[in-house]
């Protein structure tokens, strides 16, 4: 048994993750931990979990963690978690990290989009992105691994592909996301209170997501030359997944049969990308793992279209994956 | 044209209230009140308003309050309600007050309910519930009417005629009502964050809900004889609507048709109660000041089912509806 | 490996049925029907499914799937129902009867609630009501199960203990539903067409839903006497979930503890009912087999409150609860 | 009073219309329609009308409705409506036609996208289309006007003022549009289940709506040069509202305030119209006929927002305001 603790888990993303690890056989729950002093029982944090995690949420520190488990997933927020990741890598310790604070790798990028010094600069650029589609070798072999954020992941790999086997321009890409509202944290906010998202729709953080930068720079890296995407997010009133809708230039003709055979041969053996010529719902991926992908040409105009749920294969369903590849172990156990 | 002010401007029912006045033909909107110290616009309080007034909301007086309105609706929050109320009363205002404050007759009921003593307890028991379907002609001559909660307007209006005509028991009536979200107000609460909420039901504050002793109050009122109602509210998935199922003994055999007959005779010429064979569905009443009902008889029992919208005729539409009342205007102006 | 068949399976129980079943280490799904006669594949069916399953729904006989099955999980309308199951039981097969065709004793009373005469009278009497919480040892015995409705699950849970116990009267006991729209099943219809039923709740089927026998039946059998319950259904704008809320007269004085201690003994050991002082919340049952229940004493009424998930404590899960029984299996695989 | 007929009232935007026609002081409704031939009470059809209107629905001709009604609101199916219209005009009758039958000027266009030969395809090129806030002289003297599909206001209102000024490229843009599910209209079927849409986002006939060659046409005549726009529409969880995020490439430079001023100045007096810098949210304009839009450049990419109410100004409000400005009618009589 791996011997597994969970920093920061009063969120959603740390639920998600509790439901699955409880399905692992390889995993023992050891260690949760909360920055508040008052311990409190998982089921008082999340009563969804009554009766199935005999565990209090601690305030531990690094070196109390390392002593309860082999690997640790840290869903702290971003700042917070490189302080921590730094402290238990040393102690041998494998981490992924669902925070933001090791997916890009320039630190001066980090600080303008996050506005804060990286306490932790030099492992920036070497840190694994955790999407096993593109970086499975890498993450094999690494003991920290960057958990890629919700709307990366589907805009990647729905791009990639199509990217990598240039059948898209690198320019003038554009990402139109749709997010259910658990994507937004579990911290009551005002635009986030029921009677205020409920039967509503609108864009929010237009030109200034976070999620922009990182997208940029694993497309480039797909593209082999700079990607710089307009990525627009919307709030969509329901809990749980993402529909990226994503507009490209061709660099030749392609039926939509052709764009689907692209697709199709780079996600060959894939256990979680399904592509379909049908378009993608985020009712079919909810609560799963899967990426649906299907792909269009419409007036000369690519347009890629994939669904996750945010929560699964948009942050815990994919750090499972990550810890599955990192320990040699079948990639799909306690994911499908 | 009336002045109106209206006091506590930031919440939904203020929202509410302000939509409906702007179709009344004999109001001018003139003040809007909040206790914060920065003057806002109603636009940015209240998106939804944009172009429609020019108004901010200031931090005023009582007395500067009286100075620019003849009447004042008040939407504070109880206990600050009572206090304002007790100063516009003597400078010859008319107040239709949306708190809780002066629903109740009792002090000492006030007291042990909300948990505070009342300010202006003398005039608690001579103010009038405002229920014109119950109370028309003392609304007619009253400078103060408490407008009645959510929840017991669609109780009362289910459960008075049947009371009143003795074809009911006034012992061991139950009440179970499901409100849409917006009835719990615009602050952000953990278990009003929408994907707390969202695709979920519960019931909440069993046994001990302040609109329990306010319904207790005007049933017993009907009835003739003390009431006690055991009231379950319980919190849906939707932005708003109330239905309320009430459970009552019969006196009698009745059949659905002698019950609705009861009902119709009862609301005979009431603009907004509709008496109906059909089951009430709270979105046909949704955006109206409406109030559906229809009573079975199922294994002799009385099942009275009602629907209203907790924003209009269970707050803001009953107010305009006490305000047209009180100054001997049209019942329904502004309101159809 | 037992080999499973599923008929009917095109609908929403026979979805959540074949995700839990893929989760099951000792099954394999071989035979899916439909009485359709274009085999269509599962994934074209459930899209969800995509990738997880490789069958076709057939349109085969009784003998067709006896070849295939050693166990078979019925999900077809009441009706068809028991005419297949009739043809299965000879041939030595189990079967966990989804549909209401077993669930009442008494033909006649089928005949009267369901306007159809029962095919299969004689079977009827025998059949075990499968609730592993009150009927597990018969279950065990059982070539046949009837699976209980959604509706009877959550009150029964609720109220048996207690009127096992004597604390609370058989007469008059009220139960006030409230469903998620997955239940109403997969077929569209105007009343459950989204924008009818987003945005609303009401009551349907007030004291003529036809688990209101199935209720009598199985609480009458618990309590030693006839119970007689008003049951009224409501619909609630969420996809699944079901919130039951009970009132009885208590026999005695009970504190909320008190009652808490009786459904605490008769719940201790029971792998999927969780008896808390907390107030249920559908949310929490979501996608799992839970039952959560409480119960307090409201001026001297007894309510009872608890949650499931209707599809699969309600259904399906229950479906692989009784299964697992049926074969003397872990009661908790695959559904944990 | 102008008497007033709605043709193929059992829909959500003849709903629409009746509401904001009875609010209406200068119309009479008179005559309501369907093709059915049991004549049904306006209440049953719409049961959120009860005591509102007291009239049937009936199977009446054209001749019939003439002599009933001054002026024809037409809400029937494409195809249907053409063939009424052309025989109401004739008798001296306005018509406002919600269907898409007037919308497209070229009789080939509308029968490769509509799948019929238009039956009356004279009249097509000269029926003005009816965006007052572009064309609002023509309609003032037009006796029939094509009202305006509901995702083509949203998308032209958005664009126009760019386009006319020329800051945007005709070439290359992109409409991503999200849309509630009372678009979809009344009828039930199988994607507009409940518990399909709900809790799910897809997009859909992406490359192939019919509102595609709408938008391309009057974005045309508005840029003076041939626009061809990719248009992707999705379905939301909510009743109403369309949210559409348009991409645009810019003919020079220019900020955030430099693109309101082109947008302000477009709509100077416009009084549905709110220009903000804030980013538009459905729910602010859900129940009025109010187009919120806004504007943002990023990575030298123009992005303009819009929100409607796909019922109100995406149809019924569209229509009364066409209707006040065909009768030289202040504009806003029952629409705010």
């Amino acid at each position: 048994m791996i011997r597994v603790a969970i920093l920061g888990a009063s969120g959603y993303s740390a639920l998600e993750l509790i439901r699955l690890l409880l399905r692992h056989v390889d995993v023992k729950i050891t260690a949760l931990t909360t920055r508040q002093t008052d311990a409190r029982h998982v089921s008082e944090v999340h009563p969804a979990l009554a009766g199935r995690l005999d565990l209090r949420l601690e305030n531990l520190s690094p070196g109390q963690v390392a002593e309860r488990a082999d690997c640790v997933f840290c869903c702290l927020p971003h700042g917070a978690s490189a302080a921590v990741v730094a402290e238990l890598l040393p102690r041998g310790k494998k981490v992924i990290d669902l925070s933001a604070d090791y997916r890009l790798n320039d630190p001066a990028e980090y600080a303008m989009w996050y506005g804060v010094e990286h306490c932790d600069p030099q492992r920036m650029a070497e840190t694994v992105y955790g999407l096993p589609e593109l970086y499975r070798e890498r993450i094999r072999k690494s003991s920290l691994v960057a958990n890629p954020g919700c709307y990366p992941t589907s805009a990647i790999l729905a791009l990639a592909p199509l990217l990598r086997a240039g059948a898209i321009s690198p320019d003038g890409i554009i990402i139109d996301s749709k997010s259910g509202v658990s994507g937004a944290g579990r911290e009551p906010k005002p635009h986030l209170h029921f009677p205020e998202c409920n039967e509503s729709v609108a864009a929010y953080a237009v030109g200034t997501h976070r999620h922009m930068p990182e997208i940029d720079q694993v497309l480039s890296d797909v593209a082999g030359s700079s990607v710089r995407v307009v990525f627009t997010p919307h709030l969509i009133p329901m809990d749980r997944g993402i529909l990226t809708t994503c507009y490209a230039q061709p660099m030749d003709e392609f039926s939509d049969d052709a764009l689907l055979a692209i697709l199709r041969e780079f996600y060959a053996g894939e256990p979680f990308v399904r592509v379909s010529k049908s378009l993608p719902v985020t009712k079919h991926v909810a609560g799963t793992n899967f990426c649906d992908i299907t792909a269009r040409n419409v007036r000369e105009r690519i347009i890629v279209i994939s669904a996750i749920d945010n929560l699964v294969k948009g942050a815990s369903g994919a750090a499972v994956q990550n810890f599955n590849v990192m320990h040699g172990l079948d990639e799909t156990i306690a994911l499908l």
